[in-house]
């Protein structure tokens, strides 16, 4: 029997270190199920387990009586996108723009006829293609609610991240075209739902017209807030029956949990996330909002880096990059600057000191190149720094830093031999988060904040919406968030960042 | 019989229009092979046909004693990526970080059934799953060139693209870590290969280093050049034995052309190509480079009119986007700004003047919002300006400026109707095409410019690299260029599009 | 006797061929005074006239009757910046943080011993020095006006500069603190004050808050609009008696109108002009807000032509910016960039055939560089441009576009001996006037709209407020607009330029 | 009798703390000369002194015997500018183009009649205007060496600063206009002259072309260095006899060193400065290279702080900005940035704690407008801090982090009162220097480069450049550097920064 990993198709991101663990441990819960190989019927039995498991909840799940009327969603344009458009195909009967409740996207892509290719994933030892299919994500046919009769909310929690101010203006503008005439803001998080200072936000296409041109969020976040008890009952004292929710892996949960209570108290409720991490370390999804953003700021640092770096006498630059758990803003800033000699990962384990430490290698550069530019992932390396208990209102331990550490250690090490250097260290971290969203991810957002409100109009509740190869898709939140994405070590897109800064390995 | 479009999985891309066309047409031989849907084996027939016509040739074809060595590639790092790294799986055995010449990448990715859904695809009328495979890219186990023996040369042709001095820049870093010591860059295009003014341009790690940082092209470009067997004289001559050549349609088919006849004078040749085309209008593919850059870019002039209309009385702000054959960057770029009314491309026609004509749709706009901004690609609406028969030197017909020609016909409109109207123009072309690559872009140019040295020195020629459902492939340079690829008016991206402008169709 | 002029001594702004026709034409009303140096009082004639005209009209110079109360600025902070903060000097008694009325700035700062220097000014024969001083602006200590009984009211006329929001935004916010309640904005210029259909906007601190951060203007620009007691009709039934308007030399010449027709009906009314021109064509000016920004901005444009021509065989970019007299925009980001080969302005008189012709230069430049890149004022050159009558509503004859008849030019000029040449031709100017003022405008919009302020609740009436030798100064209106500031081609920063090119003179 | 302060006529940027304390101590040596006003003559007499003090050192005041040729400086152009250009005027016999050795640019511009306007300076009780004048930067007519007789050297000291690579290109362009073949940069700052490992850079404008593009020195900078005795062997050993030194107060004073030792060596050099120092903090200067950049810079780190600070539950952001003894920085982008309510500088003594402390005002704010940002310049407060007495190899002290602390002085104070806050802090010191020059910077730095070369030409040593009341002058070193430039906190524009963020005092 085999534990498996049911990864992201789109980046090879779950390390094979984990999978070791998996197969060790057999964590059939957390990771995916156990198969027996031997079995002849394995791979229907797979197949159908999978499906089961990313079946997205659906409002008819609980009340049996829900009726759907025909979706306003297109009669709120002035000329409807006509069959005339499409060209007479498919026939006029056919066609109406919307999406089958039936299509499915194909979460794997690689096939391979042996284990040894870097970075592909394969879930049976003799490779054989496996389909998993999740559901497609768009407006549907029918929908659950009448628009007159929603009343929608949006909350945004966590750290601020480029993107939201498109995502909620994207939901208040797809609501308006469906008809809602009731939507409003809950202020700073889940916070809002209980702090009586803080009044619900009215919103409105002429609120949010321009507010995707900057950064932050028109709502306002924060970590932490009341049970979940209080915050459904406070949705049902606001009479609030669409709550969309923007946030990471805990306020996922956390809507996750309201969803269910919402079910357990029978409140004909959809609720919706949408993920919001800029480490995009969600899950099964190409990548999250801002994520794109964030690796385009980080160039800014990166260059500063590289220039105090190389205009000093033996000059090194390091610069700290958002990543708790995985590493792909500094991979992929990495990767696109072409100016970094050194990244370091949570994912790849390194010595600082030692004959294949970091620091022989900065040695080495100094020599030979007479500068370096490092870039660290905050979350790498945490095994040098004191544990500390402390943690954020959202549970997270708070980290030391590993940016200063690393710039400590540099200039013990080369005081210790006597050689000259200067380090400059760069944490960009606040500048790039509070960017606005750049183009990629303006679509991104715009895209994932209409598909958020026609899950909810189709009646799906404790959703969240992602893209998957390309296809924008809509998952049940638990699957997405049982732990947090990883660069897989052994990935191609790994190598070629290795390729790129030439880096060896540091253990 | 039915005639069969393949389409690029990654965005829906094909028009239904086409496809329509194509059902009565029957034109097998370009948009790919007639099938019979009532013969039982038509499934396996088709992937087969798919599978040989997606075989991409290799320099064993027609060396028999063509034979291969250990790739120089990991070994040139300091310390490879080891198996340690791995975490002990796959086995020591039988990891090595290569990729597998059977490694295969799926295209298509939707699923669905029945075939009503918006912009889907599928082969056959009861839309049962057909997988088709494509070579995924990525360094080989076993090398055809001697590092020592090889003279690289790399070429750019046509219009200026974001991104081309990465692609320049990491095809060089990446053959000098194949150990490769002769790289030479041939100036302006193909016209380089002929003109006895031009040098070749050395090219090593030192020269390219801080080039990425500038737009443009280090080589310089050009349209036109020499006869395919001038070029081919020429390389013999210089003794190139690996081309890398960056460019659009035409480019590749002179690709082609060079493989063919380097093949058909027995010369151990590799030449692989990069597509080059900010347009997007390469079939199969996820995206090219310097779209996203150029979408990103396409902001700032959309922003200006945005502002010029909205600060005017009765403003009317009109951008025009690259995009002769496909609307992407528009569409995208509209999408991306949230600040466009009306989005025109090639894909949909529409009428200017008429009841549902965008002459009257902006008269309404005026007298709603007092304000409107209109984003036309290129392309769009040729039919309405008197034809020229002029041609640049690539062949491309000379357009006549849409831009220009729907400002005219707005002034002459509200003058008619002696409504004040201020209209502004502004085509930002150069200012995008001229721009550095974003660092999306950063990355692509990256991950395809190793590819392409590892395609070459796998020994693939007549070849070109490409990223299809986020993976990278190689593809034979016929299928990727019979034809632009298009926006599809069916596909969802249109219908986001739609969504977000709010405009109605206007025939 | 000989005519003069009081030229801007910041810059050096007054061409001498412009002088040389006022010694011919000795027009003394309308450049300055008549001075014969024979007399011995000379000098002082020669201040007092200039004192004269430099005075500033003032509301008691109508209401003998007008009572001033003691500001209520500084009162408006929650803690006055207190003589404490001056550490002790002034005594306690003396310092209060007011400008005293007496205070002047001097205009001119150049002192030469002979009339040889390159771009030195001097009025008289033998250069003995002559002080000529104005007005010193910022808050008095008396005030005019009660905060209660103000209703002030903001108008942005003509195109589009940027800066407008910050301007806006600061006098609102100035008012505030003044205490005045009743603020407005007019909406599309000198049109909002007719036009039924244009509601007045109402402006407090929080509506304008962050207006500066984006480009345009809050309230809408338009050229025209009723006549001068139209407006003044509008002001008296809308009770406003704080006027202020941005505006170029058209809409100061309105603004000066207003303030007389004002007076004329013994309305007591301060109307206070702010210049607007990105052409910084504004006369005795250091420069005007905008202007840095577009010389910025304009970066973009010449690196984007830099660029295409440098990647073209046989490149030739062209930049048109803004400058319909003068050309201080093209020379400065000219100057700026070190990317110009050729910059051609009004004031230069150029031949673009025969031996010394731009095309003449740019056939050596091709020969020599392989590349040129030019950068041209629209202004310039507009006697090879067909005339049309065609004016736009403010006046302006509609000018031909020097850029595109260039760009035919060198094509049939290169055509002509059978060189090829790639022509771009760029015309970034509404990305250029859309853009939101970089940091250095903002300064200088943030003090010119506190000042406006200071100086109407101070009692005046018919000024506008520059920065002359790096201080904040009052003008009367008549003074500065009587005709544009030109580019002296003798002064030092036009050599500089020509330093920079390299280009010859084309004549 | 009192002590005087010659100041900046640009800025009004010195103390009248400091006065007061000058008054006190009449410390005439530092300040400015001791003036008995009772005497009738003591306008002269000042003036007198000042002119002495502000002469500048001269190749002829060592070389009895040195001759100058005619400059070869516009000889160089293809066509000079001619005097037909000129209009007529002067005639021909009087124009050249060139500046003459008696032209001098005032410094002080204000006038006023009373000693109680905020912000103005004036020498004598009675306001009196005393004239100051200081020698005009240009080309010479005579120049005092022969161009193929010269080996330039440039070399770059200190910190990074916005420009460097503008200013080295320019005099790089400029001396190879002149006709200098030798020029060659020294590496890493004074270090260069010693270290054996280094190599002089060889210059040419084919090098130095597009450096100004980038950020940084492509020389290279470092603190420290060899003595003056050495880096003056060293520069007779290379033979070179035009020094051009960018850099601060410090660099300057190592500046006018190698000049009197050159001077005493009777070594036939001209040493020339480029004020280098991002704090803006040189004396008399209306600005330095790098200043205005920053300025910019800084407002996406202030943009980003607001953005925190907005969107987060009683956010409070912090920006530490660059300015050791000066706070023009701070000043500047908090005027700029309109969304800055404290900002706090070393000439501004303040309270945290206390009634009136920066404390007691954030709560303030905090419960009025939900959050605030802060501003503080890196010198301010540094009485909080434990002084150490870590200096840098400049001789700097090393400063505690005034940010940092005030960071944990908010937590504790919120925490104490149990209201939360939510603090963040940015530090984009690096990445402010790192950037490349803006237009306006890029011109400064053009012209001084030029006027640098053309200063050593016309046979100065010991001499600095620098725009005073808008005009380029020459200045001798001592009279620069004797002690850093403030913030007045009397002007005019430290006033306008309290309007704009409307802060009390903190004392």
């Amino acid at each position: 029997w085999v534990s498996l990993v049911i990864s992201s198709p789109g980046s090879s991101s779950i390390t094979r270190l984990a999978k070791k663990k998996l197969r060790v441990s057999a964590d059939s819960r957390k990771h995916g199920p156990a198969v027996d190989f031997n079995d002849p019927d394995w791979k229907s039995k797979f197949q159908n387990d999978f499906a089961t498991r990313f079946n997205i909840p659906h409002i008819t799940d609980v009340f049996d009586d829900a009726v759907s009327i025909p979706s306003t969603f297109c009669l709120r344009m002035r000329t409807p996108v006509s069959k005339e458009f499409a060209g007479g195909y498919p026939s006029d009967e056919e066609w109406h723009g919307y999406i089958n409740n039936n299509d499915r996207v194909l979460l794997k892509v690689i096939h391979y006829s042996s284990p040894t290719s870097a970075g592909a994933e394969c879930i049976d030892p003799d490779c054989t293609w496996v389909e998993q299919w999740v559901h497609r994500a768009g407006p549907r046919e029918k929908i659950y609610f009448r628009p007159e009769e929603v009343k929608a909310a949006i909350v945004t929690c966590g750290g601020l991240c480029p993107g939201l101010n498109d995502v909620i203006r994207q939901i208040v503008i797809t609501l308006e075209i469906y008809g809602v005439k009731k939507i409003v803001g809950i202020p700073f998080g889940y916070r809002g739902f209980s702090a009586k200072e803080l009044n619900e936000m009215p919103l409105s296409r002429k609120v949010v017209q321009n507010i995707h041109l900057s950064g932050g969020s028109l709502l306002g976040v924060s970590r932490g807030g009341p049970s979940i008890s209080e915050i459904v009952d406070s949705m049902e004292e606001r009479g609030i029956n669409m709550l969309f929710i923007l946030g990471g892996n805990g306020t996922h949960a956390g809507a996750n949990a309201i969803h269910n209570e919402c079910r357990a108290r029978r409140m004909k409720v959809a609720v919706v996330g949408v993920p919001k991490t800029i480490d995009n370390d969600i899950l099964l999804m190409d990548k999250t909002f801002g994520f794109d953003t964030a690796v385009e700021e980080a160039q800014r640092a990166i260059n500063s880096a590289y220039i105090e770096a190389h205009s000093a006498y033996h000059g090194v630059g390091i610069v700290k990059l958002m990543g708790r758990s995985s590493g792909f803003i500094a991979m992929h800033a990495a990767l696109a600057s072409g100016q970094i000699d050194i990244c370091l990962i949570p994912e790849v384990p390194f010595n600082l000191h030692g004959p294949h430490g970091v620091l022989r290698h900065l040695k080495y550069l100094i020599e030979t190149k007479g500068s370096a530019v490092v870039c660290v992932a905050e979350g790498a390396g945490q095994n040098f720094l004191e544990k500390t208990n402390a943690k954020d209102a959202s549970g997270n331990v708070v980290f030391g830093d590993i940016g200063v550490h690393i710039q400590q250690e540099i200039k013990k090490a080369f005081k210790a031999i006597s050689v000259p250097v200067d380090v400059k260290f760069i944490d960009p971290t606040y500048m790039i988060r509070a960017c606005r969203a750049n183009a990629s991810d303006g679509i991104l957002c715009t895209v994932l904040g209409q598909n958020a409100v026609h899950g909810a109009f189709a009646g799906y509740s404790g959703i969240t919406v992602g893209i998957c190869n390309t296809h924008y898709v809509y998952l049940p939140i638990p699957e997405v968030i049982s732990y947090p994405r990883l660069v897989d070590p052994n990935s191609r897109m790994w190598h070629r960042c290795l390729t790129s800064t030439g880096q060896p390995d540091f253990i």
